[in-house]
């Protein structure tokens, strides 16, 4: 493939970022990539295993001259990276991040960017249990989508070339709006990541049921749970704390219904029961038709081609 | 390997039961395979595709003269099939069924049979989304759980010749008592399904995340979720039913803890979300370290070695 930019800056060096950069490597996309961490010990562990052709001491530092600088830190630090980053910005330089929620990282980001510079906001829709690193794979972002989100009056230019990176990475991509992308995700993914926190807790209180039985024989469905609640905890609390309104939208939802079905089976009320399970049934027959799905399911966590 | 069994029954002809005659031609584990479903045309595909070596017209004639008689019907019809085999049953014959949950199949099906038969009821811990006769497969069972859950005074014999069968069709086997039965696959499997069929109800009903997006995105998350919601939904129907007061208890639990996050995300308390969050991840250690987990998640759904 050809280069997309001449210089990228990763800021963060986790999960996503070490596989941006080994995707960015395996495509030819970047020429030279410079990365930074907060955590030294990060950084050392980064010149360690290559990650990044230059290492910096500084946010700052890293950014210098960088066509294209992406945000890689928890929702909650972003705002925080911008305006530790804006004076170093090179101009016509692009601005992105990978945060999970975009209203709010576009109201923490944007106001520091001076406007010499394009901020593109994305959100790649992939990511392991893992964290650190040393957890990124080049596959991680094939065949998922990015979303991207573009602001009102972007330079499309900026966009498309955005567009064409993350493409290079093996993304496929769609353009959003922040607010619908909040509530979408909402749905398909922050909810769902919290529910399967809480179902663990629950088991992890039952004492009646040992850890070991709820371990063994957690293959009955209880096991995708356990892989969910093990995500980063400093991620999934920014997470929640920045899309607050959607996802307790969502969960309210979510509580009314649970209580409905819960009230059927204290009531016994059979026909509804089978109702409801039949009806969830076709949006599943949707994701097999649309070819979404696999014969290993992942919460979007498990490198496989699509 | 032997053969342990020279007849073997299975009454009905899903999922379970048609993965079980694979497995136990795969083993070479029984002589004489008889099947029966209540629907003609399952009979009629079962014969079509060679599930068993023969077909009945009548579940007490597919019973005579086996030394094992299955019931792979749902939890819901157990006991009027029990009743209906019953005068059939060979004295000395065992008789076993492979609901998910014991208590009420216990309940149901033990006042029918004869003295002379050995009730051993058993669970085996595997499924997938689909069902039918021509669902089944051999390795259904590989590596995975089996429970059996023997009866007071319970033969040993006929207890440990099953267990043989479960273990010749590959599966790992534990012996456990009815209740704590239930209450373990409340907590590992019953309450994970309701709230998995909960969430994609929810999602199925949102207007303004069109279907497609939440099917398109779906990997973010919300996928495992859908497989789940696939599942045979009078297999469901009756397994909420008949394990109520187990799955109403792990669900007020699990409602109680849901609404203690909700609260902490209204009142943006990151310190409680963090240290919940950090507290979910020693039971996923849990379940590495005891190996019990691989790269393909699955809700217990998909054929692998383990």
């Amino acid at each position: 493939m050809t280069q997309i930019y001449d210089r990228v800056a990763l800021i963060g060096l986790g999960l996503i970022a070490s596989s941006m950069f080994w995707a960015m490597k395996r495509g030819g996309l970047a020429g030279e990539v410079t990365g930074f961490a907060r955590s030294a010990e990060t950084r050392n562990v980064a010149r360690e295993i290559g990650l990044c052709d230059r290492v910096c001491e500084s946010a700052a530092e890293a950014v210098e001259g960088a066509d294209l600088v992406v945000l890689c830190v928890p929702v909650g630090v972003m705002g925080a990276v911008a305006a530790e980053i804006a004076p170093a910005l090179k101009p016509g330089a692009t601005v992105s991040d990978v945060g999970s929620v975009k209203r709010a990282v576009i109201d923490a980001v944007a106001p520091h960017l001076p406007d010499h510079v394009d901020f593109v906001p994305a959100h790649p829709l992939a990511g392991t249990e893992h964290s650190g690193p040393r957890s990124g794979f080049a596959e991680l972002f094939d065949y998922r989508f990015t979303l991207i989100v573009p602001q009102e009056g972007a330079d499309r230019a900026a966009v498309e070339r955005l567009t064409a990176l993350w493409q290079g990475m093996g993304a496929l991509t769609e353009e959003m709006e922040a607010d619908h992308h909040d509530l979408v995700l909402a749905v398909t993914s922050h909810a769902p990541h919290l529910i399967a926190y809480t179902m663990v807790g629950v088991a992890d209180d039952l004492r009646r049921v040992t850890d070991s039985e709820v371990i063994k024989y957690s293959a009955a469905g209880f096991r995708d749970f356990t892989r969910i609640a093990a995500s980063d905890p400093t991620m999934w609390r920014d997470v929640f704390l920045n899309n607050k309104d959607a996802t307790l939208e969502i969960l309210g939802r979510f509580t009314e219904e649970l209580f409905a079905l819960q009230r059927a089976i204290r009531m016994e009320d059979g026909d509804h029961l089978h109702a409801y399970f039949t009806r969830t049934r076709a949006i599943r027959r949707g994701i097999i038709e649309a070819g979404q799905d696999t014969d290993a399911p992942d919460f979007g966590r498990v490198k496989k081609g699509g």
